[in-house]
């Protein structure tokens, strides 16, 4: 099953966060697989999501190279290519495996980036089962993702604090 | 500051499950008030989110009492009430103590189903600090909530397979 989780608001990834402690829960492996984020830590990279029932298990691979062409980026663009084809490598590599769940954290990102192309991705897609979960994340998902996918939701913003400065900072570190 | 998860769509309990993740990653303590959910189990209530760094903790408070209506619900309508009310007092007294982010789980339900008033949710936002962070869920937020809050996602459903039963299925589990 796939699941697109797009739209300009705050709640993509944090979503399929959520969705992998849920799945943890229920005893099932989860793999996130970050497309853009790159080397610096946020509060996901910090944890460890126990499974009461001693099964199940949480993995974070950073494959992403950090922010492309912007915020003091200079690296050769690229490397960034070869990040995100690294990623989608693995991602077909571990889609074998036990996995119930695979988040795909930025890729609609590394797409609008033209890191890679729309149909390595939905060429690997063809291989999900039915009963395995692959969510895509990142805003302006392609429509060719929205199109296969079987579920979506558009997280929209209504209201961010941008533009008041003390209200804006706490909203970033949130 | 109050955050809003509001929408039709998947992702506004799991977005505010995954945001507990990244706070209880800072070392920082959230506690989950559900206001509608039951007594029966979902993923969240089987797992423990362990910060590496030692310090951070996650509870969940399931205050609901399940449905209200539907679904063979057969309890009296002031024992929701009463249910609701005591979550919301339980919300004012907690919020004194040390929570980085307080969840009021489908609280936008409790309101629309007239088991709490926007009022006396209000009144009690008001004693939110800056650097605390409140996020109000459920589908039909109030305009008031709307009003008050600093950001807010809508979730919005553009694709869901309740049209094929097997998938449907699944993305119930899901």
């Amino acid at each position: 099953m796939i699941i697109v989780f797009t739209g300009n608001g705050k709640g993509k990834t944090t979503a399929s966060l959520g969705q992998a402690v849920r799945t943890v829960g229920r005893g099932e492996n989860v793999l996130m697989i970050q497309f853009i984020k790159g080397p610096w830590k946020s509060g996901e990279d910090f944890i460890d999501i126990i499974p009461r029932g001693g099964k199940g298990k949480f993995e974070l691979h950073k494959m992403g190279k950090g922010f492309v062409g912007i915020l003091g980026d200079k690296l050769p663009r690229e490397d960034h290519e070869r990040a995100a084809e690294e990623a989608l490598t693995y991602f077909k590599k571990e889609l074998t495996k036990d996995w119930k769940l695979i988040i795909l954290d930025e890729i609609n990102n590394a797409i609008k980036l033209e890191l890679i192309t729309v149909e390595s991705v939905l060429e690997i897609l063809k291989d999900v089962p039915d009963d395995t979960f692959v969510i895509l994340t990142g805003r302006d998902a392609p429509q060719a993702f929205i199109d296969r996918a079987d579920l979506v939701t558009e997280m929209k913003e209504i209201k961010h604090p941008f533009n008041d400065g003390k209200l804006a900072e706490i909203a970033m570190e949130f």
